[in-house]
């Protein structure tokens, strides 16, 4: 592609962890390390989940409960136990990065990204990755 | 402290991915993704393993994958399957750094921290972090 249309490079947006103890946690990584606690817990009835973000350089480490005993967080939690879940990384075009990595034969969990209010972003199945799931997330 | 003396930024220094097959993860993240691998790929006999870094930002991920069948890595990939690791994060002051997780009841893999040519390091156990097993890392 020309000059002009060169891509931003990517970027990491955040690391997820899924942990029992959102306060236990929380008190790890901002008590223990030191590190800036990114604005209160934030609760995503959708997802069932409780959130909280620490910042790390330019990008945070998520730390993610469940606050139902049937959400999908819990039934991950109940079947591998805590622990590092997924990666977001930040791209230019989500789109284009999906088509490449069809044409490469991966599999996309959300073929269509999904959108919410000024992002959209697609999962990428750990079988494509060499085993992590991974987020790809655009800024409208 | 003194502000003199205030401490750097912690920062994320890298994200470790345990692979079953190198080639075939690094197809996915370099051509892929279209990320950038950083030099070439490292065996590094001492632990049985071979590396290689994608850039990502100012951090990286970091490939690995056992090169015998019965290192660690091969171990912990017969028992977990492929997956995200372990996090780095770097610490200005790593000693200081323990000491602190110490008094907050933290478990520390290495009480006293490992040392190579230019950084010593020390790694965190998942138990204390909320599931993530983490690696203190310092420049020396």
């Amino acid at each position: 592609m020309p000059n002009s249309q060169r891509e931003a490079p990517i970027q990491l947006n955040h690391i997820a962890l899924v942990v029992e103890d959102l306060q236990g946690a929380l008190a790890f990584w901002r008590d223990g390390l030191g590190l800036t606690v990114e604005g209160e817990i934030q609760s995503v009835p959708e997802e069932a989940v409780a959130i909280v973000k620490i910042a790390v350089g330019d990008s945070h480490i998520e730390l993610i409960s469940p606050s139902t005993a049937g959400s999908g967080v819990a039934k991950y939690l109940a079947k591998r136990g805590p622990g590092l879940h997924h990666i977001c990384l930040e791209v230019a075009d989500l789109n284009a990065k999906l088509r490449q990595l069809q044409a490469l034969g991966c599999e996309l969990i959300n073929e269509t990204p999904r959108e919410r209010a000024g992002w959209r972003y697609a999962f990428i199945h750990p079988k494509s990755s060499g085993g992590c799931l991974l987020e790809l997330y655009e800024r409208l």
